[in-house]
């Protein structure tokens, strides 16, 4: 079966986020037969329309989304929404003409933080989606809770039913990435 | 191809109203293959568990449910939210053993109202639709304005631009219905 | 000091409710001077602008809201967002000229639910209440967990957080009920 | 009457932005008594807990939050959600000790945009507030189409609608600052 290829975008920019952290467990523990690539929007700046030119970064990130059959997103909850960081991404990337690079494909949503575990940015986020002409995931929802034991001391992600949401949330990315894309 | 039913389901308990226009019209310029039936809600309570047998309107509403392979909602807008009628049917729906009526089925939204089209009752109905575990059409969105010419004086849909977003709007849900049900 | 009257509506109808069990904690442990009161929904149609008079229930709910100076809501969750009972009373409320009864009008949300205590339909909720022109206690919010010790075997309210928290949102609402009346 | 202070914060980087324009009529509209101060997000970097320290901008920022009794928002849309910029810019101020800058203060949004007038953002930015305890206007709300009239070819405010919508809106904010800082 062939390659599929999955672009990680992780909405904060700490080292050690726990976001990031779900992600690369998602990475680890892709499906045969899946990559999944990790966006860096560390340099990325805002979009702003005034700006002729693409930095280096929305360059890469573009190239990126480009080749990616779906998305997967590390989605912090910042008062009650979405990261700018993400958001800000998913806006750079609108803006290829006619969304082409993101139109139609499958997208997940996985996300650490308070007792909700980012809820509120995740239905934000699926929103956006609408605009994007995403195609969510649906179940199994993965909300980690970062203050009560998901995470070790080291920053590991130890909590056994997220683990298996994780690799559940990706064998539903993988089925429903082939379905949209299919006749 | 075989033949696809879709369950229409108008929010609306008003005769004439303009909601149920749009269902109509839908119904009528059906893709060939495809039979759209309309759900009565006049007679289905409010949900209440502590009723010990359905009502048979509710029997019926999960007759249809059951045998359709998509879902079309005619969504209008009270209030910034969605008209309870419509949702107290995807609430009986619900309760069906594990959801097993609606999970997975595509759907898709159209909606008559004041200047927006209903769009703030859409998002939300979108939101509903996670825990339905619907797969949403996402373009065209069919956004009506009930008060400004789209409808004629005897209430028939008049104007082109959503007579023609509704056709799109069926033919991308025919398609993702298709493709959510491929393995 | 004057007295204030809240006019309490619960979303569910059941008997047994835990929402309404969260009500009448508050209305018997409202701060001096404060009157809470019960709305009864059972009786209560859909809203639909083809009915010509208005039925008792719905009369008596009209005229509760009318003497009210602030609401209080009882919302469960029913897929990811706001019953229909309590949406369906707010839509009939809404329906005498110009919003006139509600508008302006402080307002505090409470729930029980699964894991994260109906906030889902308690956002749902506050995107109703700008149409409705309500202005929302932010803080606390109460988010009470019906499937994890919240309650006893018997129905009651044994979590004294969440006994705690309902103490302090009556407080708030009612702080902001005479700001908001302020001139 | 003592003098009012109400930041301006505009979710759009771009020197022509509507939203801007939007913020400097009110500006120079303010009823007596008012001053309206506009922030400058320009150099205010994404928020990140990796930083030790707050750049010049941020500081900027805070000060200007903390010596405002109010909040005005520009909101653009952008993919049916509120700007990076914009959410930025609130992430940071947040992040003061206990939300202490902003907590309790009134808060008002106009935005120009698509044909929605950049609702969809404004319901997400509504529920950012209620997470840092903002008491937002609720009518009337502000919605300016950036492509359908409500702008000059030169790029100035010409809808006397929304300009009247505007000067309302801000006599609602001053009303409804006052009311909250009433004990």
């Amino acid at each position: 079966m062939s390659q599929l290829t999955i672009l990680a975008i992780c909405g904060s920019l700490r080292a050690k986020s726990h976001n990031l952290t779900l992600l690369k467990y998602a990475q680890q523990h892709a499906p045969q037969g899946v990559e999944i690539v990790l966006a860096d929007l560390q340099q990325v700046p805002f979009y702003n329309a005034d700006l002729t030119e693409k930095p280096a970064a929305v360059q890469q990130l573009i190239a990126q989304a480009a080749s990616a059959d779906a998305l997967l997103f590390g989605c912090p909850e910042y008062n009650y929404s979405v990261a700018p960081a993400l958001k800000n991404a998913l806006d750079w990337l609108s803006r290829e003409p006619d969304n082409h690079l993101l139109a139609g494909k499958a997208a997940a949503i996985m996300g650490a933080g308070g007792g909700m575990g980012t809820s509120r940015a995740q239905y934000h986020l699926r929103q956006i989606g609408v605009f994007l002409d995403l195609h969510f995931v649906n179940k199994p929802e993965v909300f980690a809770n970062a203050f009560a034991g998901s995470f070790a001391a080291d920053g590991s992600l130890t909590d056994e039913r997220i683990q298996s949401a994780i690799v559940q949330q990706l064998q539903a990315l993988l089925k429903l990435s082939r379905q949209v894309k299919a006749v």
